[in-house]
Order: structure tokens, then sequence, then C-alpha cells
């Protein structure tokens, strides 16, 4: 399960609680902080939980730093991580800093709920449908931005992409990252989510796996559809299917709900993600949502199909993205 | 405050947490993860708290140990913190692991209280006394442990002490500071303690500081005596007042409890902490306890007097402990 559920002393209620922390990844500190609490936070969405009721912050400042640099970054990542925990509804009392080599961030989330306000992850049927509601390919992206800068690494790629396109694709990463789960995890509960998990470092086949694992029935999961940020496959197939974007293992970070819905919900739970998203908030705040696959009789194992299609999901902001709003995209062969 | 405390959305009940980690000082890889976990739950403990419903383990494996030592440690470190969390009547479920340049180990306590469980470290006033729950002197220990094999360090101390007394005073400081505050949290509410903290980071000074300022009523705590492991205040003073141990603000780590209660009711609470102590789990399990000061009229500050008493605090085992049992030490001009 993505967050520990213990039982407590008074009536019926439950903690629910989880903590992550990891080392930055992308350049900019507020975005950083607000990726880091989004992550954190991200477990107990997973579990159809919309509130949370303390965050703890917990930082590690790099004795690598010099002063300067640690009183310009260190402000800004907390910021972020504040400023995130204060969307998902909460705020941030308690933590810890110590010094260390590296930076680190990352934080703990605590809800105390009553039992409907949690979704046990474990009631998928057969005939379910599989929705994911961010799209793949943030370790790529991340990566690529970083071979800007490394001629040799450059070169396996600028055949299929521009220096333009790896750019929009690290921003989108980078807010696609930063986009708390909230409305999913409520949108769960109005759509009678039967189980989800999100997908972080284990890739989406990954996760997909777990969540098969804990299922009560004897189910698989079959995955028809990776929606990629765009171009991002292009880049991993260009380097030998780089991290194994395509077999679904790349690792992803702050990633979206892959949340089992029933068959007649789930176009309606696409349908008001891309509502929601396309409204005042945008994409940013909200996330997307795919049909990716379908609940099966199996033994509690999840595949990828051998030739899925590839959704190309353009960054936000882009020309693709003003002219086709593809944040949903519901495949007519399962919905 | 040691804790954060969060209102919940449920009758009353509310959310006691609080989170440390750091670097291992105990060769023993067991006693460090006894030692971390006794720290975190501390921070309950000075709030009167003695349950725990949930404690999360937060490591970070050092990328600098080889295979082998890794899997001989680590498993040692979890073993002792995880011990310790039983002993504390709570489990540790779920929790994070990171790769890092330096071994960390910490974690994060959580529970949900009803208003009586805990006690708001405000309420001193003028006539109370103040009581500690274990000696000081932890961080000169576990240096001068390192001296031994250290021959222009050693040469400094060797007129003073013994190696064998070395030896035991590090041996107390590890037992000591695996030692949990949860039988002094339970005395606190038997005696009526008006306010209390851990000892830890900034030293007993410094913690006293920390609690005079948040006083309701304006106090100042005046500090006579210094409970120490035995010889280290001799240690200090041929180091030309290392750490600054006998101005109260040499670093412990997992230190006693500082309390104010009653006057009427400290010499009871200490005794009590010395049957306990001398009972079947022996002062390993439990502390000792030693009035240490007053509180009186001020301004919320506190300070020691110019040649505190130096009670010494002989290793448990010793000779000495077994000729006198000095856990207790109400000292007759304050009690």
């Amino acid at each position: 399960m993505d967050s520990a559920v213990i039982p407590l002393r008074h009536g019926g209620l439950s903690l629910v609680q989880t903590t992550d922390f990891f080392y930055p990844l992308v350049e900019d500190p507020y975005m950083m902080g607000r990726i880091a609490c989004a992550n954190v936070l991200s477990d107990l969405y997973a579990m159809g939980i919309t509130e949370c009721d303390n965050m703890l912050m917990l930082l590690s400042v790099s004795q690598k730093m010099n002063e300067k640099d640690r009183e310009r970054v260190m402000p800004l990542m907390i910021r972020g991580f504040r400023d995130a925990a204060e969307e998902g509804g909460t705020s941030v009392t308690g933590g810890q800093t110590v010094i260390n080599p590296w930076i680190i961030v990352g934080g703990v989330a605590s809800v105390v709920c009553q039992p409907n306000e949690f979704i046990m992850p474990d009631g998928a049927v057969p005939g379910d449908v599989l929705v994911l509601t961010k799209p793949l390919g943030t370790r790529v992206a991340v990566n690529a931005y970083l071979w800007i800068d490394q001629p040799e690494k450059w070169n396996k790629i600028k055949l299929v992409v521009t220096k333009e396109e790896v750019i929009e694709a690290y921003q989108e990463a980078m807010f696609s990252m930063a986009t708390l789960n909230r409305t999913a995890a409520g949108l769960m509960h109005k759509y009678q989510a039967h189980a989800a998990t999100d997908v972080t470092g284990f890739g989406l086949l990954g996760h997909a796996n777990n969540l098969a694992r804990q299922q009560q029935n004897e189910v698989a999961f079959v995955i028809h559809n990776l929606p990629i940020i765009a171009k991002m496959a292009a880049i991993s197939k260009a380097c030998g299917n780089l991290f194994n974007l395509l077999q679904g293992t790349s690792a992803e970070t702050s990633g979206g709900l892959l949340v089992c819905l029933p068959r007649e919900q789930a176009a309606k739970f696409c349908s008001e993600m891309k509502n929601l998203s396309s409204g005042a908030g945008g994409q940013g705040a909200v996330g997307g949502a795919w049909i990716i696959g379908i609940v099966e009789k199996g033994d509690r194992h999840a595949r990828i199909i051998d030739k899925p299609r590839i959704i190309e999901v353009p960054p936000r902001g882009s020309q693709a993205a003003n002219q086709e709003n593809s944040s949903t995209s519901p495949d007519p062969s399962v919905s």
C-alpha cells in the first residue's frame, strides 16, 4: 500500500501516514520544493484521501554549498514545499533539518480518517478500466534536458528531437511532477474507484504489478496505451530504449494515479478531469486522464501488450496543446 | 514545543507528531538504532504522552560502505530501532530508505490524543522544582572514548581519568541514550507536572531556556545541581571546559526530561523513579531522577548558579553504583 493505515484507539478512526524524501532533480529550487511535497501527498491521494492534517518537512542542507548559495536556494525550496502543502489544504508544522553532503528534501504527510474517507486499493474486478492521470516520461525528459550541454549524449538524439522540444518537455515534466493528484483523489469517490496507486520509482508497470498483487479478486491488468510526454518515446527509442520507457519500467517522480474504475464510470472520470483541467486552474492544477487498459480475470499480474499505442502528450502551452486538448483520450476499443 | 500538536476534525482529538534524524555516534549499530528511536519518542514523552500510534523509520544507507558491511550493519540498526519502538508500545509501520554518502537514522512518531493525554509545556509556577531524569555528559563520554586511540588527545586527559573509566562512561552514555523517557512521562501525570522538555542538542541550559520562554507565568529557572556521568566533569575541565559541559550547553543525544513539578511532588517523583529503576528492568529501562533547581519569579530565562554542585553519576554496574544507588539525590537545600 502507498500509505500506512493504523487503526486508532478512538472511535473507528485510522491514522494514515506516508513519507518520502529524495534528491533534487530539477534546477529550480522552488519547483523542486513543490515536487517534493506533491510526491509525498500523492501516497494519500492514491488512497482517495483528499485531506491532510499535517505535513512535516525533512530537509538536508548540503555542506558543499557555500553560504550564499544556501541562502538563495533553501528558502525557495521551502517556499515551494509550503505552497504545494497549502494547495493540498494542509500546512507544514514541524520537521527536521540536518547538514549532509547532499541536498535531500522530503516530508511526512499524516491524516486521521473515518473509514469512508479512504479507498482500500484491493477492489478491482474483471471488466474495470485502468486510467492514468499524468503522462509518463518525466525521467527521460529530465535526463534529455541535461544532455543539451553534453555533445556526445546530444548526438544520439539530435535526429529525433530539437532543443526547443526538449526544453518544452522538461518544463512539462516539471509542471506535471509538481501537480497534486488531489483532484483525481476526489473523483475516485465520485466515480466509485475500486483501487488505485501512484506511479513513481518502479514505473507504470512496476506499480501496476504491485497493485495487481494486492487485489482480493483474481485479476490481471492489461495495458494497451502509454500516454507519454511528446517526443520522449522517440528519444527513448533513439537510445536503445532508454530507461525502458516503452516497457513501462522507467522511474517517474510524482507521477499520476493509476486508477481502476468501473467500465461505465471511466469515461465520465476522464471527462470531468478534462473539464477541470481546461478550467480556471488549467491542467497545471489538476493533471489529465487517459484510459490505458483493462482489468481481466488473471493471476494478479500486470502486463503491457506487445505494441502499445503511444499517446503523445503535448506540453501545456505548446502549439499542439492549443490545437487539440488531448488531456482525455478514451480509447474506443475499451470504453 | 518538542512536538507539533494539530487539532483534528474529529471530536476534540489532536494529532501529536515529531521527527528527528541524525548520524551514528556510537560504534554498535544495534544500540544506535535503539538510541535513534528513543530520541524520536522522547519528544512525545516530554509532553507527558506515553503512547505512540505509529513510528515511521527514516534511513539512509551509506554508499561508501561495501555490501558486506551494509548487510552486517543495517539490519542490526533496524532491529535496534524496532526493539526500542516495541518497548515504547508501538511498532514501525512505513518509512523510507535512501542511498546517501552518510548513514542517517531517524524516524517520525505520531499519536492521536485526547486533551488529557498530554501536558502543554507552559504551566510552571514560582516554587516549582526542576527535575532531570538522565545524567549529562553523553557528548563528552562519546568523544573521550574516541580519544583512547588518539595519543595527543588522550594526553590531555590521562591525568584525570583511566581508560577503564572512559570505557565505563561511554557504555553508561550509550545505555542512557538508549533509555526511553516513557516512565518519566507516565509519572508526569501522576505527580502533576507543570511543564517539561527533553534535553538534546542545545544542552541542559539551552533547553531550559527554551522551556522558560514558553511559560505563561513570569518565571525563571535556576539550576543548582548538575548530575553528570562520573569523571566527565573532570575531563571537561582538563580540556579547558570541553563542550561547555559545566555551562550547561554541551549537546546531549536522547537526554533526559527536564520536568517542572510542584514542590511537594518532586521528591515523590524522584523516589518513584528510583524504585522503578532499581526494580526488574533496572535503571536501563527507566532512567534516574535528580532535583536540579527551582522555579522563581522572573523574566522567562534559565540560568545555572555560579558554582553548581556536580553530582557524579556512577556508571550502572560499576563498583560505585553498587555501593550507593545515586539515581535519586534530592538536594536538601531545595526540597
